[in-house]
């Protein structure tokens, strides 16, 4: 195989059983770390599973649901469910915690996180194509059914954490877009304008750029403990340019600065902190 | 033309684009008029944008819904997505808020509102029409779906809240029915009775006399700043005969006569009185 | 008919209109039993009555919407709707409560308790039946919609309450069920089970089995006052197998040893005993 072929091979490369599996592990622990979930686990198994599996296949059913199609459809897919029901049980019930710790090895860390973020361009192309076949030329739906597939778990999360019996109104993925909803979007957008040839790139090319990019800033974030986002840039030359707004960006600026400088905040893993973000200002407004 | 041809010409009147265009410059500066929707505006401008959506295409949303559709159907009218979103710009984010501005102009607020009125009769139509073609002769069905498409702005008002992040569960609109939801109401009760051939009227005949009912109502509204609702007497009756309420009456009653004596009362348009009462209520629960 | 013929002639009864009438019958007097229901009858009786509508035809209404059909379709079975419809207006609006009264006599209550239970049966076998026409061989969704047919008026409780300006995000469930959906849940894997062939009984006599065990536990539990589940040493041996759960078993164990010991505790009802529970939580977590 030479070099210039690697795009096209990668873009072949299939996602049951590997990716799927690593995608199941990263979301059933960021599920665990959440607060809570662990007495949630040993009061209601079910409402746990149950948690877990829109944690897993979040993306599908929001997906399913935005094209009418039946929202259990994502239980036909046996072999799946039972590989992520494998992984929930593992997570929180194997006796002490081993495969939670052996996950915490930062390697094997780094590892399910990159794949995980692979499953993510799949299921992004997935849901622009599954929109494409119901609705021919239909811009704005391939663009918001791409990005449910693709983000799906954290755009239904509040309704995810209601499973949990946990209700935070006042915050919402639209909101507060996190860094990877909002990657996410920015990946539907450009697959949907490649798809319909507004693009001079070929799919297997775009494919394997914005994976690479998925994959080196999801690294990135992990190894430097920081949730500095990429995109704040972009973010702050759009919100300037179209919605006149001073303040997000000297506020997203700010946010960065402190991230990448200021050490002694940023001494945890970027999930951990986006959840203490949420936390304090869940306890802000109540 | 003569006269009595009114009618009938006026049930063929094309809703897009500058009806469409009425009601949707109606719905978003509605949405302005709410606590907390600037700042939302300035934090996230898609959750602004997403929140505009369901205020102008609620009612799509909803009966869509309800009829077993794909809910982001309403997203493939490219053209209508791109009138209200070009709407929703000018009025969040137009410079010295001149649109805003233009609006308040008493006449050209007139024209809006009654206009907006007009486009709910053809919802109610459309709404009753499209469950006919899915189930024959569901009487009950045909209501709600016309119902759903002319009220359903106000129906999903929970959920549109949801997406600011403002949840208010101890109210909706079930519960305290707002005069627009009350007359769609009616009018798609009085609709499907005409389709099945119930009432002894043509349909252009009713389309026209509901319209003006409608259009003379909300302009009355606007002109007296008041929100007496000229259903209270019906509402009344009803009341009085079928559920034995001496309780609800009266409060009607004195509701009324407050808005129609007590001027200081009524200095304030109605949908901020409205608005004002559901604070009160709020805060009352909190 | 010979004695081994009643499983038979029992699987082939017909619901409509008795069992069906007592169904809605237990439904909307334990809807009346519930907190601030009679002030929602009384301040907005459409929101009441769409409350009494999901708790009869909320399994339809789950189910439908799981499998992607139009949820309004129960809507379209006219004559249930107007036997449930009266059903509740006697309920909540008879002059001098005498309907209510009538149906607080215990041998009324316990036929009308029985024959709701009969409906379960009915109702898990046709969910399963559905999804298995929708679905070839999916185990999975044929135990959901199996569940949600049977138990869906519990399961959709949280926005229910929600119709009624009632909001409890603590609870639900699946974080607590309650006995009828637990018992719910087994007969949906019960009946698939058979359905799959993986049971060596004949599918009336499951049906009749099923449903002596779901009556004799109703009737004793209204008869002794206490919620006692049967099926507490079954969790207690699940939860300690497969969850190393020592905290729940030993909870539910002595929750049932304070509900057989402890008369005091056991002098009302089992729905309002569940509620009070419910309540005390509620406080605790407000």
């Amino acid at each position: 195989m030479e070099l210039w072929q690697v795009p096209l091979s990668f873009s072949r490369l299939r996602m049951f059983p590997f990716f799927d599996l690593a995608h199941y592990v990263a979301s059933v622990l960021a599920l665990k770390e959440q607060r809570g979930v662990v007495e949630v686990s040993i009061r209601s198994p079910l409402a746990c599973w149950f948690s877990a599996m829109l944690y897993c296949f979040g993306g599908s059913v929001l997906s399913l649901l935005m094209l009418g199609e039946p929202p259990v459809a994502f239980l036909a897919k046996t072999i799946n469910i039972l590989l992520a029901s494998s992984v929930w049980y593992l997570v929180f019930y194997c006796p002490e915690d081993i495969f939670c710790r052996c996950f915490s090895f930062l390697p094997l860390r780094l590892l399910v996180a990159g794949m995980k973020e692979v499953t993510r361009t799949w299921k992004i192309t997935d849901g622009i194509a599954h929109a494409d076949t119901v609705y021919k030329d239909a811009f704005l739906i391939m663009v918001a059914v791409g990005w449910a597939r693709g983000a799906g778990g954290g755009l239904i999360s509040n309704f995810e954490q209601l499973v949990r019996g946990v209700w935070k109104p006042e915050t919402n993925e639209l909101l507060q877009m996190s860094y990877p909803v909002k990657v996410t979007l920015i990946g539907a957008v450009l697959f949907t304008l490649q798809r319909r040839q507004y693009l001079p790139i070929a799919k297997h090319n775009l494919v394997f750029l914005y994976t690479i990019f998925l994959v080196v800033f999801k690294v990135k974030m992990i190894l430097t403990r920081c949730s500095t986002s990429p995109l704040a840039p972009l973010e702050a030359a759009v919100g300037q340019m179209f919605f006149g707004s001073r303040k997000t960006p000297s506020k997203v600026k700010g946010e960065s600065a402190t991230s990448s400088n200021g050490s002694s905040v940023c001494d945890q893993p970027s999930e951990q902190h986006h959840e203490g973000a949420k936390k304090k200002q869940a306890k802000k407004t109540e």
